[in-house]
């Protein structure tokens, strides 16, 4: 073998994709040093987002001042890629332990997200990568869409920037300023979850509560959420109660959609998407993945399938290591999988084995290696 | 690949040596269903052993009319294989089972072991393998020796047959007879414990009280074996004291060696030489074995260990499954074995993991050969 790809999801719980990366990268090196390794740790959008792809694309970081959950100033980062391409994570100045022991989502904003996307646009970015999760907000975007040019109109006629609490004063909205900004902008952005915008699957009700919301207030916001959906039908003509991930960190996913014109997509096809992952398969010769844990539910989507389906399509053949295989996972070899091999090396409950995790990944890959090398 | 040969150890306390035979036979076909596989379950001397050869070569059983524990008649099985080689298990006629709620170490006898040895020598064997390990008896062997016609006299001159508890009363021994109805023939005795003839670390204190002798019983029984051992050092010259093994099934080991002239051997060495391992790992591709449990202390003498170093002298790869694998396993890649792989799909507890054992066996299996034959 002469070139491998690494691209593992995170193992929930026990060890970063970054991580995952390294110790899969050593192993294959213990085996055969010869063997160009190339590691891509796995994005979801959330925290850790923008450093990910840096690793896994050359790149900088650009800090910048912006407004922070509460309106207050602070500097964030994003990353900047090559072919003009910007990696913005919320989690930079919209994420929940910035507001540690001061949780509000009907106070907080997504307008600082706007900010960064605002700054990679004036410095030539063509495409911006957002990444949604571990958000603080519940203000359906209209904070980001506001830094961006859109504005919000109470009865008064007054234009604000709406908040969780105040997404129901909206009665009037103006993108025309945004969109223009946006013009010939591309717009990714990483969703790895489906739920709607409102309703008892919804922003409110699901992400709510671990944001601070008691159970009065997250009926306020969902009703927001709601009042925000008819604005945007009524304005726009975009119905975002269909829309799957329009639930996404606080109702991001539908602002996204409406105000900027962005598409949701699943956090590791934007990866394979970005790394340009059909053009690394040629000349590669096998690919490792991974995850915390397999089973009939994760053959839809996740990391694993989403790089199987791929390499298939050209190919090249996927070793999967995983902390546990569940059961129904039998299609998964119809996907493009060659073989799944779990990493635990004794029967012992996950409170002991999760302290070997990495140990015990480094051996199975080195085993599997052996026999590759043989 | 054209021809894999299976030759695993039981997994302890899960599977029979030849349960995961059939596991990993069937796992194999599933993914090719043109290879070879030559299973060879693996028998260490105790019950199930001649079963275990008869598996693994052409063979039939021979059924006779032999004496019991308690030197009642009853009906017991060996094994011929071709070749004029007969594999004898005493559990046939003396294992512990038989004599379940009644054991006795002081009473009874290995007395039928003799005689199936000695149907098999009139019945044409040139050579016997004869199995220790799971009886209930503590006579040192001189049963089965006196069924041969080895003779032991007591003070008053008359012969007698002794039993774990009249060892003592042993004045004289004539073993003429005997070595000349063993005379051409070879006996190869298996035996995969190392413990000496008496002592605290003998037959009697260790294995004792699993045959029914509380702590009093243990101490004739000891004394017993100590006074074999010095007649036998002054009639045969032979010095039982200091062989390992020599208290293996009751001291049966230092019986098998003085009285018979055989040789004590592991379990395993004597199934790959009775089998031909060297001769059938030519055109061989593969090697699969495994255990219960891989440990820094599973690298000398155990199955794994006996099959790899054969292997590693044809240059024949070794793939090992194990149900654990423990710490300080590494050497074990100089000795042969190519990797090892732990069939342990989630960290969960050995309780609850031991009823999964078929299940997930043949899952690993499954996905190693998918590694393979990719």
């Amino acid at each position: 073998m002469k070139r491998v790809i690494v691209i593992p999801d995170s193992f929930k719980g026990t060890m970063s994709s970054s991580e995952v990366c390294r110790t899969m990268e050593s192993a294959i090196h213990e085996i055969n040093s010869a063997i160009e390794v190339i590691t891509i740790p796995v994005a979801d959008g959330g925290e850790g987002s923008v450093e990910a792809f840096l690793k896994a694309l050359r790149g900088e970081k650009v800090y910048c001042k912006v407004t922070g959950p509460f309106f207050e100033e602070m500097e964030a980062v994003y990353g900047r890629l090559e072919q003009d391409t910007a990696v913005v994570e919320m989690a930079a100045c919209s994420g929940l332990p910035l507001v540690e022991g001061r949780e509000d989502p009907m106070l907080t904003t997504t307008y600082g997200v706007g900010e960064l996307m605002l700054d990679a646009i004036e410095k030539g970015a063509k495409k911006l990568i957002v990444g949604l999760g571990g958000s603080c907000t519940n203000d359906g975007g209209v904070g980001a869409a506001a830094a961006l040019g859109a504005r919000f109109y109470n009865t008064k006629g007054e234009t604000f920037i709406p908040t969780g609490g105040t997404l129901k004063d909206i009665v009037r909205i103006d993108i025309e300023t945004c969109r223009e900004k946006l013009k010939g902008i591309e717009i990714i952005t990483m969703c790895d979850i489906d739920n709607p915008l409102y309703g008892k699957q919804g922003a409110a009700y699901i992400f709510g509560p671990q944001k601070g919301a008691d159970e009065k207030m997250v009926e306020v916001l969902d009703n927001g959420l709601r009042h925000l959906q008819e604005v945007i039908q009524n304005a726009l003509k975009i119905d975002v109660s269909v829309l799957k991930g329009a639930g996404a960190a606080g109702g991001m996913g539908a602002g996204m959609v409406a105000f900027l014109g962005s598409k949701l997509q699943m956090g590791i096809e934007t990866v394979l998407d970005v790394v340009g992952f059909e053009e690394l398969l040629e000349g590669t010769d096998l690919v490792f993945t991974g995850e915390g844990k397999i089973d009939a539910q994760s053959l839809s989507g996740k990391v694993v399938m989403g790089v199987a389906k791929r390499a298939k399509s050209k190919g090249v053949p996927v070793m999967v290591l995983v902390g546990a295989i569940g059961e129904g996972i039998e299609p998964i070899y119809d996907e493009g999988v060659t073989a799944i091999f779990s990493i635990n090396r004794a029967p012992i409950p996950f409170e002991e084995a999760r302290d070997q995790s990495v140990e015990n990944l480094y051996f199975m890959m080195k085993n599997v290696m052996k026999v590759i090398e043989r």
